[in-house]
């Protein structure tokens, strides 16, 4: 069986680059990792991604469709791609999984809490990741680098401070658990990735 | 309060046409009656419909990621178009809603049917229709009748008979209940109009 391991935090926080990083580490050791991300991951889930960025859509995403949305998203990349790539025995690196709707659904937009719970279980067939890499940052951090990099936010990055502070604290709230490792994302990209690194191969090797 | 009505059955078995005629003999009558589809009913809801439809997703849907999507237009059909037009006391007329995640997804796919109990109450905010009209025809006539209108059949409709009998057999099963009323779609336009429109009058005038 493989390792199922998924990075979190907030907007810009850092968390592609350094599950890019990790990805390259274990191939160089020989391993066979994949790199994977939410919403997306499949045809289908990247059709979903497309929606929900959306600014175009015409009318306001109820909470309940976005959620459910995500969730479909997450369903599909689960059977389709992550759960045969753990069974072939390869390590899965995950751009943002279940806790991002915890965090941005169920504690931000205040989505019932037993709902997101079924929900998660649901599309995850019950998997758990292994580990999760939380790369924390404070919400004006996340912002000034939202405006250093100079996109047009799309319809979830637009959201407010308070909005964002939520998902911040929830983050913070999850990570009490042991399935958690976090890094202080204001740190240099190659000291954060040593941490994570080390951290991995004390867990797993 | 308003009134919530739902049409169901197979493929082609004339729920857009009697639902049509409903809407127009209840406006003849002077009430306010909106006629609305799922998947669909809303933008964004008609942008999921597209995606369940197309057959040009590259990957096959996975069970639980199909009834996700359902349930995801269904959200945004409920909060955004049905519950408002209720509370402003209008009759929503609907084809299809929850009773067809039930038998497609529930019954004919095998997805668990307490997991479906939850989404449709979830995605519907646990309001049930007040009447819900099943036109019942068997899977021979419904293959027959798409045959005949010669459109390509899309992404569902292009299950096979075992499927489309599971279907029929689940609305059968369904009908038991009260808030149901059957019809046999055999007969003609006109005479299961003037049953419906008789039915209708029965219960709510």
């Amino acid at each position: 069986m493989g390792i199922f391991v998924t990075f979190e935090g907030m907007e810009c926080c850092g968390k592609s680059t350094q599950l890019h990083l990790l990805a390259r580490w274990l191939r160089e050791r020989g391993h066979d990792a994949i790199e994977t991300r939410e919403p997306g991951g499949t045809d289908i889930g990247e059709s979903i991604r497309e929606l929900l960025r959306s600014g175009n859509v015409s009318g306001t995403f109820s909470s309940r469709a976005e959620i459910l949305l995500f969730e479909a998203s997450r369903a599909q990349h689960m059977e389709e791609k992550i759960l045969p790539a753990i069974a072939a025995g390869k390590i899965v690196l995950c751009d943002r999984f279940h806790d991002s709707t915890t965090v941005y659904q169920g504690v931000a937009r205040a989505v019932d809490a037993d709902a997101v719970s079924f929900l998660n279980g649901f599309a995850s067939h019950g998997r758990v990741p292994d580990m999760t890499i939380l790369l924390d940052i404070g919400v004006r951090e996340s912002f000034r680098r939202m405006d250093a990099r100079g996109a047009i936010r799309d319809r979830i990055e637009s959201e407010d401070e308070n909005f964002f502070q939520k998902v911040r604290d929830g983050y913070r709230m999850l990570a009490e658990d042991v399935r958690f490792f976090t890094v202080d994302g204001m740190s240099s990209i190659a000291e954060i990735h040593g941490k994570i690194r080390d951290e991995f191969a004390r867990r797993f090797f």
